[in-house]
């Protein structure tokens, strides 16, 4: 997997955030996975597949990233992982990667796009299972911190 | 979504586990899905899509059902959601929706699969962000219970 690949992902979130949002989100240096050690309480899941690659990409927030983001994007207090912010995160999740796609898409990666499934728990952690390179990237906002994961072969 | 779009995977699950893990799983009667109700503790998630329809698959076990499967599978003893574990609900996750890739395409959908991702954490639960109904199959085993999550638009 190159860098090149992952930065379509990257701009997108940041875009999705600023724009939705307000929120400034600044990504950490981009790391490889090797333990499945992000641990979040709400993530956004979605696999993506074209002729060249595919694989899988996660959104795993905080609580506090999370809440914070919800009421800035829905103008409503949160305080559980209830039905309101799953959707919201499913949603973020589709953005990301409908932004992403267009990125990849100039470098010349077609993707149909998946659903999104949405997994809430309290420190709940994901495994992607392909045999690509796991890139995590830490993201930090003021409320708190966020990861997103990619993982393509 | 149809009922026969259901049995592909359900005929694929009871067939993945009773050729490789020799287990007989028994399931129950497929639900409608209203509320995120399922609990598990490690849960495959894959993403499908077709020209047709698109959506998502999850199959959801309880520690004692996949516990039971990975001694059968692996005749090793696992006490905890760890690695091997992660890696033997991706595989599962993989040989379901082969299977059942191979169902649908006697019916017409023709779908690309994508890699599953495997979480991990007790009794996290799983939203399917699409338009579609979502179905959710309980099956037992004589060592604990699982559920396979099924929803296309």
């Amino acid at each position: 997997m190159q860098v090149e690949f992952i930065n379509p992902f990257l701009e997108s979130i940041v875009h999705v955030l600023e724009t939705m949002a307000d929120v400034k989100a600044t990504p950490g240096k981009p790391q490889r996975k090797e333990e499945d050690t992000a641990q979040g309480d709400v993530t956004g899941v979605i696999g993506m597949a074209s002729e060249q690659a595919k694989g899988s990409l996660a959104i795993t927030f905080s609580s506090a990233a999370i809440f914070d983001i919800a009421r800035r994007m829905l103008g409503e207090e949160v305080t559980e992982i209830n039905n309101t912010v799953t959707d919201l995160v499913g949603e973020i999740t589709n953005m990301v990667t409908g932004g992403a796609k267009r990125g990849l898409a100039e470098q010349g990666y077609d993707f149909d796009m998946a659903i999104p499934a949405v997994i809430a728990g309290k420190n709940h952690r994901i495994s992607h299972k392909s045999n690509g390179m796991k890139i995590i990237i830490p993201f930090s906002i003021i409320a708190g911190k966020f990861y997103v994961e990619v993982c393509f072969e």
